[in-house]
């Protein structure tokens, strides 16, 4: 199928890195020298499982919209206690907590975004701060035109406010914006509000086999990866 | 001298395009097959003559903010009459606005970027939108790591917002950031909220022998281009 869109936005955390073994990675590497023995992939996935949470925190107004990193901080010092980890120092916290500025990205994402660029405006439409955007795309040579998503919407996704000033940054309708995301959900919001649809299929997102390998709505596009989605948009 | 800084913000009206022949050209190429002639600089010096007073609407709350295109275009019209092209229509109006979309930068710009873009996170910190900002970027090959500026802050230059907001964005205390600008008042604006500072000498912005060849204030580096200034950071 044709559609012609001018910017496609992306989600980032799933969709374009591997946050599960990337933090499982940077937890081992700063609390292993220390005499901490986690089940770092437990600890992981019980980090992210704080996710929502955090964001339903501001999405629902009990507290201002701050950034991720501050979010994330704070389900760290929960998290600690629970994995008898609760005498780590407050340099090894913040270091920690940046732990989420060094994801490595699926292998696919540079290549496929190479070939996107050439022919759309490319920004990433995430939860996730400026900086910490800045720092992932330095990492991994994400070429984007500019850094959009919650932080310049104030409010996270899936409210509408983030999907729409992502649009409007760029001077333009939702129909002339296309939402990549391994994530029904997020895909939903996006298609409620007009803009397209893209589905890419990260199937070990939480683990072997635990990821969407396909939408769970129709899509007008759904790929095995960002090299799949370059080749189905002809570039 | 030594300055550390982590990230280099860029005024980029004068300091990286030269609007003044750009917006001529445009013009031109835009009026004169319709059978206008005006004395197409003058246009451009009469077209950025109202830019000044345009964003003083907003900054002193007489005006919401609005993108600078919308000021742009509000200027345009109120311009047009005065050069005897009151008739020009709509489309016309849209794709003359546009025109600040398509500035040439100085030529020694995109190269000493790339080398400045090893070392330090590169953001524009213009009072232009983030639209406008991806167009020149795309066109000229600025490889900016973020757009900010104006339209993140909800303000314009140089009120005091629009410098930390982009700081803020970079999780950097005003210290660790460099205002890079060819305007002494941008830069006395930025010195007095704690950034470092660099001067680039555009001695032909306003028209040949008009602009500003040395800093009017104290600076951390004055450049002759940003080359030089590449130079001088050593990169």
């Amino acid at each position: 199928m044709t559609v012609t869109v001018k910017a496609l936005f992306f989600d980032v955390f799933g969709t374009l890195v591997d946050f599960r073994t990337s933090i499982a990675r940077e937890a081992k590497a700063i609390l292993e020298p220390q005499g901490f023995a986690l089940d770092w992939l437990a600890f992981a996935d019980a980090w992210r499982g704080q996710y929502q949470g955090s964001l339903e925190e501001v999405r629902s107004g009990r507290i201002g919209f701050c950034k991720l990193d501050v979010l994330h901080r704070r389900s760290l010092d929960r998290l600690l206690p629970r994995f008898g980890a609760e005498k780590l120092g407050e340099a090894d916290r913040v270091d920690l907590n940046l732990a989420w500025h060094r994801l490595d990205a699926w292998p696919d994402v540079a290549p496929g975004m190479k070939r996107l660029k050439t022919r759309y405006w490319l920004a990433p439409l995430s939860n996730g701060n400026i900086s910490l955007q800045v720092d992932l795309a330095r990492r991994n040579g994400f070429p984007w035109d500019a850094i959009l998503g919650a932080e310049i919407a104030g409010d996270y996704k899936p409210k509408p406010r983030v999907y729409l000033a992502a649009a409007e940054a760029f001077d333009l309708a939702p129909a002339d914006c296309m939402l990549v995301a391994a994530h029904t959900s997020d895909l939903k919001a996006a298609a409620a509000l007009g803009l397209r649809t893209a589905h890419v299929a990260r199937p070990n997102e939480h683990g072997p086999g635990k990821g969407e390998t396909a939408p769970g709505l129709p899509v007008d596009f759904a790929a095995a990866s960002l090299e799949d989605l370059a080749a189905q948009l002809g570039t």
